[in-house]
Formats: structure tokens, sequence, C-alpha cells
């Protein structure tokens, strides 16, 4: 496809091009223009219809929607943002230096400069900060018929159209339509008559997970944003909401990884960037682990005395950490999809604890018979009698099992109740507590049981 | 919310509840009937309106469901039926126990009876098992005012009216038109002079994945699925993606957990359903590392000589699997997401490479200082040059980061490569092959440095 139309630049054949080009999709040319010369941007760029262009635009890596933005004359960019949507421009200024968001507001009507500005205002993971400005506003005393005549009249601008949102005279919101209800119903019925006023919104401030799942648990195709006096202030789209829900399961994951979230996709993120990103949490549970250090070397002399317990170290916290991490990920995951609340501690302690007991019982039986048919000669070869030190690790495995699915689903909520995120609390975090924990029960128990 | 409902059936005050649940969204009124006593479910769903009865039957829970289906007349089952579109009475057939299939198959007409059976033949994450048929399909010769005439008369019963199909005479889709396009033309417009034809549509074989990330990438509301002929069979909407997003992210943390993946929300499944889901891996993952523990007790002497050695074992291997995890969870994510293919495996094995030598560094940088301040007393005591251990530790850590980052993000590739999800080549899995690989080079660097 690129050869293709590095070809067609080739042969100037620019006709062609013009017509190749207005038959794709924006998304795909944006990703044609990353991998182009730069210098061909621009010539490929003027060739775009007017609205192909804007949507094109948006599409774009920050690098080359800074590089276009400098090489534009004043009324291409002008052109550009008039057919853009403003959550859209908002989007693209957060990515650009201050210079060029100067050159992007001049360049934008007083209407939309002050709307711009405080959508840029709300918190980083606000509704308002994802909303748009770009919604069909219908009275209660239209008739259908005047609500299809304003739609036609405003439709074009609008980000979406299905979704008509009913005011007052002071912008409150009274109620919502929709395109099919409309088309359904006889040209003449006031809107007032016909619109649903039981309108579920969302406030400015709210978080925009919330807002995802509400979209997830009402199949909206948008949603309304107002102030705290319930005044329609903008509105928020099913296609914005995709986009956030992915960013919020990656940053989940990276989270639940001991990963910083990153806010570039892999291969753009440079090596410098993607160190700074990981480094610091391995730095600080390598340090962390000075804990576990410690312990072992404060039974030094247990382990001198019985060598063979230390080939059993390794299952035991890897286990432990396995067990703990599966408990916390599935509650910091039942977090976020709002499936548990703070409430539910009790009902997930429960549930917990029967299942870290069954998962014990299993792994510890599972256990004896290994260790008793693979590694009785180590046992035998360290002095040692192998059905102790057998029933030491099991005992030891399910005395683990339980403290990890207990701190690996306790942790997150208590986490989530100071007000940080539950994801960090995930395997490495949960893994590095239970390192100590289960070393400390393992000696505990086989001090107790090998009598030393 | 419920005790007041509760107290309106006490009173039977059945007018005010009925105009009270009318009030209420489907998905408000399913998370109610999960909580009120199962004999007073049928008797709150007969007072809801026909519509709204049928889209909270949707959304209960498939206990919920069997007991009214069971307790519904035929006649109250095929009303229920018949509002319902066919996607959402295939998931819930999938549901349900074979009798109760049966039943809803005699209660619906003979061609949805045929969609279901053929939606139901298709392959559990195909695009054909989660698409619909209720689409509003047009024909080229029509005119805009026609279309509307056909939406009027059709649409009532259609997933969604916004974008409409046009297909020639062997059903063949030839284009697409949106109801803003077709509310902002012309009355007298043929629809084949202003139809999208460039459509994009997918296989009713493609992955459901691959199908939300189009979604993603294309911002659709509804997406064609056609045949090997692209013939249209059906539709998928956007509602539906949202919860394939959501479904694959849950699926994908829990495999990257070593968790199997659960069909029910966290306090829905029972203690056993979530036993038999963790124990598995964590029984994998336990008999795996008895190659740990067998190259523990293979250097038994080399411990025994050097019992300060055994204390950093929880350190080296943690970090490993901390380093390995973070490189592998990022692949792994990439690749769900689209971001990086097969074919990028040696970028990414230089990224990686790179990283894992900044991280190697200054982990090491960090351990030595650590070690020298905190852990010099132990060493000493145990009769080794701290230095020189010091100096066994912060190689190995260097080594250890660089192969568990290398192991980390080529492994998910290979999985995927072999046909299998690399999601459960996370952590967990990684960190049992980057032990036996971080303690066998300990040992290596212990026993050329130490001199034993």
């Amino acid at each position: 496809m690129i050869d293709e139309i590095l070809a067609l630049i080739e042969n100037k054949e620019f006709v062609k091009l013009r017509s190749t080009l207005a038959e794709m999709n924006a998304p795909d040319i944006a990703l044609m223009f990353d991998e182009v010369p730069q210098d061909t941007v621009l010539r490929l760029f003027r060739l775009l219809p007017k609205e192909l262009a804007a949507d094109t635009f948006v599409e774009m890596e920050p690098d080359t929607q800074e590089h276009l933005i400098s090489a534009f004359s004043d009324k291409e960019l002008r052109d550009v943002l008039e057919e853009m949507y403003v959550d859209d421009t908002v989007d693209i200024i957060e990515e650009m230096p201050a210079n060029m968001v100067k050159r992007i507001l001049k360049q934008t009507d007083s209407e939309t400069r002050s709307a711009i500005n405080k959508i840029l205002k709300y918190p980083k993971d606000s509704a308002g900060s994802i909303m748009t400005i770009e919604y069909v506003a219908l009275k209660a005393e239209m008739t259908v018929s005047q609500a299809f005549d304003r739609i036609r009249a405003t439709g074009v601008d609008k980000e979406t159209i299905y979704t008509c949102y009913v005011m007052d005279a002071n912008r409150h919101l009274i109620g919502i339509t929709t395109a099919k209800d409309l088309l359904l119903s006889d040209p003449q019925t006031k809107i007032g008559d016909m619109m649903e006023t039981n309108v579920i919104y969302v406030d400015t401030f709210e978080d925009k997970e919330h807002v995802a799942n509400l979209f997830d648990k009402y199949d909206f195709l948008a949603m309304p944003v107002v102030d705290k006096e319930t005044r329609l202030v903008g509105i928020i789209t099913v296609d914005d909401v995709i986009d956030v829900i992915q960013e919020e399961n990656t940053e989940d994951i990276e989270k639940m990884a001991a990963i910083l979230p990153s806010e570039k996709p892999y291969l753009k993120a440079t090596v410098w960037e993607t160190f700074k990103n990981r480094v610091p949490w391995l730095m600080l549970l390598m340090l962390s682990s000075t804990f576990t250090g410690k312990i072992i070397s404060s039974f030094e002399e247990t382990l001198a005395v019985c060598v063979a317990l230390t080939a059993f170290i390794p299952m035991l916290m890897g286990t432990g950490g396995n067990s703990g991490g599966q408990s916390s990920v599935t509650v910091i995951r039942a977090l976020s999809l709002g499936d548990v609340e703070m409430k539910d501690i009790f009902k997930i302690l429960k549930k917990e604890l029967l299942v870290a007991f069954l998962c014990g019982i299993a792994l510890a039986v599972v256990n004896f018979g290994k260790m008793m048919l693979i590694d009785q000669a180590d046992i035998l070869a360290s002095g040692q009698s192998p059905v102790l030190v057998a029933v030491v690790v099991s005992l030891t495995l399910v005395a683990t099992v339980i403290c990890a699915k207990l701190v690996g689903c306790s942790l997150p909520i208590l986490v989530k109740r100071l007000g940080f995120d539950p994801a960090v609390t995930a395997s490495p975090f949960v893994t590095t507590i239970v390192d100590a924990i289960s070393l400390l029960i393992y000696f505990e128990i086989a001090m107790n049981i090998l009598q030393f």
C-alpha cells in the first residue's frame, strides 16, 4: 500500500493519488503517514478532502502532528481545527509543546478556545477531561419535526446525533431522546411528551473508569456530563470510552507487573523511557528482599544443621507468591470492574480462607508424595528423616498458602481504602511480604518438629 | 430501593409498584431481582411493560433466568423471546441446561430458531458467535425517503438503526450508510449514490478479540459480518464489543496470574469453582520448582562452605522473576492490542537487551552498596570476604536480569507462534524458568570467584 502510494508520488500521478487517498479510512492513512518520509507527509495531507484530513490528523502520532502544525499555513491550521471536535483538540494540545499550543489556540475562535481551556482544567482522570461539547440540544416545546429540522441544520458538526439532549432555559438537563425514538414517533409529537426523563448522567469530576463501567452496564452510545447544578456541560461518546477501557486495562496490567504506567505503545517508547518505567519497582522490591535475606541469615545455624531444608525454600516462596498473587489479582480486577466493594471484605476473607485451605491441603498432599518419591535420597544424605522433613515442608505449604491468600485478598482493599490504586498490590508486592512470612513459618515449624 | 419495593409488595400497592418499576432501567431491575426472595421475582416481573421485561430478562443472572423460564407459561416465555434480539437469546441458551434450551427453542418461530442454531455452531471466540441478525437492510435503488419508510416500518425490531446495510439481490454486502448521512441527505437521493462502498467487514470465523481491536481503531458503532462469499449474515454492535473487551482483559489478567479463566464474577463463583480455577497452575508451578530444588541440592557443598550465599537466593530469584515478568507482561499486552507482531521479535529482543543491561547495572550498583553497608557483618561471620561475595551477587544480578528479560520477552511470542495464548507465559511461568537459570548462574560465578 505504502509502496503504491510512494510510486504515485514519484510519477506525479496526483489525480489518481487524490482518489486513492479519498477512498481510504482515516486511521489507515494516519498509520501510513507514520511510515512515509516526513517531507512527503504535508504533500499527501494537502490532497485529502477537508473532513478526511481532519479525521486523519486526529489519528496521527504526536510527532507527525507537531511536524504538520509547524509546516501548516495559518489558514490550513484553522481549516483542520474547525473540522475537529473539541475533545480531540484537547487530546492533541495535551501532547504538544507550549509554542504549538499557543499557535493552535490562536487559530480557534474565542468560544471554542474558552471550551478548550475549561476542559484542560478538569483533573486528568475525570469525566470532564474526556467529554466534548458538540451535542444536539433540543427544547421540550419543540415538535419531533422541528427537532429533525434542528438536527439537519446543526447535526453535521455534532459528534453524535443519535442521542439528543433536552434542556430548560437555564441549561439544566431535563431529558434525553434518541434518533431512533424520533424516527419512530409522529412528527407532531412534542419532545417534552416523548423524551426519557429518567436520565443517567455523570458529574464532571467523576472518575473516568466509573464512567466506563456505566457504559458497560447500560449499553450507552453517549452519556451526558453535568456540573454541580446539573447544567449540561458536555457529552462522552462510546468510542472514547473504549479508549478509556483499553488504557485503564493496560495501566492496571502494567502496575500488576511492577511497571510504572507508560504513555506510549511498546515499540514507540525509547529504551530510556522503558528503563525509567521499570527500574523503580525492581529497585524497591530488591531492597525490600533484604528482610528475607536477614531472616535466612538469622536462621543460619538451623540451615547449617540441615542443608536439605534450603532446597525447598524456592518452592515454598514460589508457591506462596503465586497463591498470594492469584488472590490479589482477582480482587484488584473485581474492584476495578465494580464487582466487589469495600463492604464485601468479610465475604472475601471467608471465601479466600476456604479456597486457601483447599489449595493448601491439595498442594501439601501432592508435595508429601513427591518428596517421599523424589527427594528422599537427598534428605537422607543430609542426615535427616525424610518423613519428618516432608511433614515440615507440607505443613509450611498449608500455612503459607493460607497466609498468602489472606494477605493477597485484603491488601488491595486496604490500599484502595487509603486512597491509592489497588493495582500496585499485585503479585510482586504481595510476593515480597509473603516471602518473609513463609520463611518465618518454615523455620518455626522446622525447629519444632526437627527439634534443633 | 429494594426495601422500598418490598414494602410496596407487602402493602399490595401494585399500581405504585408498576409505575416505580417502569421508571427504572433494566440493568438496575435485574440487579434487584438477584437480591429479592425468589418467589417475588415472578410477581414483580409480571408488572413490567413488555419491552422492559425482555431487556431486564437479558440482564439477569442465569440462575434467576432459569427460575423464571420454568415458572413462565408458554405464552409468557414466547412474549419475552419475541422481544429479545437473537444474540441475547443465544447468550442465554449457552448458560441453560438442556431441558430449558428445548423449551426456549420450542417457543421461537422457525426462522429465529434456525438463526439461533446457526450462531450456536460458530466457534466460541468467533465473530459469528457474538453477532445478531436484526439489522436494517436497504437496496441501492431505494431513495433516502424510501429508506426512512423502511426504517420506520422495521426499525423497532432492529438492534441498531444507525448503520444500515445495502445488499444486492444475492445478499452480497455492497455498501453501508448511516442514519446521520440519511438525515443530512436530500430525500430523493438514491441510496446507491450516497452509500459508502469502502466497507470494513469481518468474516464469521474472525477472532472476536481482533474484532474488538477494529472497533477500537475505527470507532465503529456496528460492524457487518459476512460469510465466505461476502454475503451479509449478521452485525456486531458496540455494546457487545465492550463486553468482549472486558471479558478478554479479565481472561488475560487471570491467565497472567496463573488462574484458569473463570466464567463468573468473583462473588458469584462458589469456593469449589474458585479452587478448581486456581489449583492446577499452583500444582504445576510447585512441581516444576523441583528443578530449582535439585539445583540447590547439587550445590549443597558450596552452600555448606559459605552459608552466607543462601541469604541472597530469595533476592536474586525475586529480582529475576520480577524482571522477566515485566518483559513478558509488556509483550503479552502489546500482542493482544496488536501493537507488536511476530515479525517484530528482533526489534523486541534488541530493546529488551538494552533495557535489561541498564536495569542490571543500576540494580547491581545499588546492591553492591547495600551489601557493603548492611550485610558486611553477616558475611564476615560466615568466614568470607564481603567484597568478593558482593561482587558475586552483583554480577549474578546483571546476568540474571538480562536472561530474565530475554526469556520474558521471547516466550510469549514463541508460544503465540505455536498457536497458544501468550498470556499463560506471564510472571509465574517465566519466574519458574528464571529461578533455575539464576541459581545456575549464581553458583557458577560463586565457584569461580570464591574459588571453592
